[in-house]
């Protein structure tokens, strides 16, 4: 991304409402809104209302504008915040503007790279504003929130000034190894290390469940045709815990839904729907779905014959029996099976109850920074495979001081790589890339 | 809707974006923001970075806070915005903590309403929020532009400041009159009235216009089978003049487009798609779209051979005749009719151009203030009306001092109506209803 221009875009969804939010960035935001504006000086953070006007001088609406100076600003350069009303027609016509007058659209996370660049946040934080944006629950929110507001990388800092010191003292006894013939490390050396590899690999352990929170789970609903497999997806569907698909098959057949279980979000998709469909165009996402059942976390196996208790043919999901029609059997005494009755609104807590002890949700702790993309886990991986490495070289006598200072330094570089002080620009850019517009 | 207590709204679209916006106003908005946020005091109008909390201490998100303190805000009351990061999760927290802390969801039009009600705008101010909010086009957007800034609200007050003189004056006179036995008004007293007439007239003449561009044309493709009414459809969906369709049969099925052509949104219906289907769900959006057709403006009447130009039947509608499969056919020159190639991508911005001359569609005047709304054409034909009644009664000697007071009496009503200064309940909530949460 191109950085030292001006950049502008809306910071709010396009849409009809009561503000949208248009955001300037760079050495020419102020001189920009004071050419689009009437007013044509603005103090610093002051929210001002101000005529905006087109450059044929037609007013194109009544905005509250504020201007962030650099370098306290969300980017570090001077920004411009104008709050006009939420009309997309009065969005595109202000962006227009503001592009005539020299600014350039930006592209997605172009603000966030800005504040990265300019030292306001580290790798990790911009990260956690993308994943803070896309959170699903106000748990995932939390823990993103945790991150943005610097946990995760005061753990890191502290970890990477250890390992300097660590490097330090290493090279410091090379140097006298050179002139003495052998060296000594204490035994705080290696009580360090193994502090440093304890501390990671509690980092690491926080994973699994961050990315429960970040990125939730998959439940197919599958079984015999006519037990009622549909039934219990709209059940599912209309529970108050329900938002949006964002995979309809069509406006009439929804086929997936998300459901927050315990701040998880949990992607309920109905297998009934995909095979009752002849359209061609259907028929594609139809195939998506189907790969996404092989791939599914949990398979949810539908029956309604107490006596005929299906056998498992996904081996590689785990499964959780449900027997529905509960209305109509006697035998209500299944061992390990979720009874409910579709009918009479019955048992879909059970369900989700059992669902959450199948992938062991625990509810997520206020005081434990998680770690939730792949980026950290890998990063911290290798850290951590490094300081082993390190110690082990150490139990051997004579220790080579040389391989020990180079795996400390590898270390030291996947936490580098973690917090964005050495990292290679196309990751950067996907990190970035995956922000909205305006961000 | 209920006045002074504290409510709160977000005012951007629910979704994931960089920014969402939550306002609050009333007493309680300070005190409210002040429990919530780190921050315990703001300055007014200087936007302020705090971490919000929620009621267990738990950090919902960095946000950056705006006060806006009485009478000196939108509403009249003490307002705060909320600028947080743009996700659901966090905005339903925020709003969750605000209403736990006694603040009231508001409801749509709460914050104008109150606007209203503080004097901070008149009823056709508030009525230009909503449409300008709705706008499909820079051009409607402008139209209410004006409305809010206050140019109607301008020659409304001068009418009601003349009605009023002339009231005064009629009244001076017949106490005059009592004592004296005859009253006598000069030349400029029905000069001044004449005066009124001609600028309400001249108002009345832009409503049709004002009213084209804030609520749009629907223009139907009708036609036999395999014209190309679906092929020519296709083509004006693909325009980048066109717009989301809010209306859609099904995913696959859209049954109409909007198209912005010289400000005014245009929205096409294909009765081809409405033909086609044979589910019941989609059957009912298909009884709602041939409904249209009657009420359509323009049926588009597509055909394919030259020699068979099409009988029109629906007698309520201006008729566009456009020919297609202009590549099939050596003699081009059927006078009237639009020539088109779907199979060319060629003769959809001549069938525009017909559609604006047919329509009359006429760039709008920036200098020109536009009526856009029935009750604002309503009001003022009415007050019309009633300069028209008193003129006709000036006109008969002697002349009936009373009478005349009358008329001009209510001539002020329909503009005091107009203004907000004496409407019905109902009037005033449903157009405030008519506008979106949060403003």
């Amino acid at each position: 991304m191109i950085i030292g221009d001006t950049i502008v875009a809306a910071a709010t969804p396009f849409g009809y409402s009561g503000i949208a939010v248009i955001r300037l960035s760079g050495p020419e935001a102020t001189k920009i809104i004071n050419q689009i504006s009437t007013q044509n000086s603005f103090n610093n953070r002051v929210a001002t209302i101000a005529s905006l006007k087109n450059l044929s001088g037609e007013t194109v609406d009544q905005a509250l504008v504020t201007c962030f100076f650099s370098p306290e600003s969300y980017t570090g350069e001077d920004v411009v915040e104008i709050s006009t009303h939420g009309n997309p027609a009065i969005i595109n016509e202000v962006l227009g503007v503001a592009t005539d007058l020299g600014a350039r659209l930006a592209e997605p996370g172009e603000f966030t790279y800005r504040a990265f660049i300019n030292g306001k946040m580290d790798l990790v934080q911009a990260e956690a504003v993308a994943a803070l944006i896309h959170s699903k629950s106000e748990e995932s929110a939390k823990i993103q929130q945790k991150i943005l507001s610097g946990d995760l990388s005061l753990v890191l800092n502290q970890t990477r000034s250890s390992l300097i010191n660590l490097i330090s003292t290493l090279e410091h006894q090379m140097d006298i190894s050179e002139e003495e013939a052998s060296g000594e490390l204490g035994v705080s050396f290696v009580e360090n290390i193994d502090g440093l590899q304890t501390q990671t690999q509690s980092l690491l352990g926080t994973f699994e469940m961050g990315q429960l929170f970040n990125r939730g789970i998959s439940v197919v609903i599958s079984g015999a045709p006519n037990v009622g497999k549909s039934s219990l997806f709209n059940l599912i569907a209309n529970t108050d815990r329900a938002i949006v698909s964002d995979q309809p098959g069509t406006t009439r057949d929804v086929i997936d839904v998300e459901v927050i279980i315990s701040g998880v979000p949990v992607r309920f998709f109905d297998t009934a729907g995909i095979r009752e469909t002849g359209d061609a165009i259907e028929k594609e996402g139809v195939g998506r779905a189907l790969e996404k059942k092989l791939s599914a976390d949990i398979v949810v196996l539908v029956y309604d014959d107490p006596s005929q208790k299906p056998i498992i043919r996904d081996e590689n999901n785990k499964t959780i029996f449900v027997l529905n029609k509960l209305d109509l059997h006697h035998n209500r005494d299944n061992k390990g099976v979720i009874h409910i009755s579709c009918v009479e609104n019955e048992g879909v807590g059970r369900l989700f109850e059992k669902i959450k002890q199948t992938i062991n949700i625990k509810k997520a702790s206020a005081d434990t920074t998680y770690l939730s993309t792949e980026r950290q886990f890998a990063s911290l991986s290798a850290c951590s495979r490094f300081l082993q490495s390190s110690k082990n070289l150490l139990s051997v006598q004579p220790v080579d001081l040389e391989l020990v200072a180079f795996e400390l330094c590898e270390a030291l570089g996947s936490i580098d790589v973690l917090l964005g002080k050495t990292t290679a620009e196309d990751i950067i850019n996907n990190i970035f890339k995956s922000l909205c517009v305006g961000k």
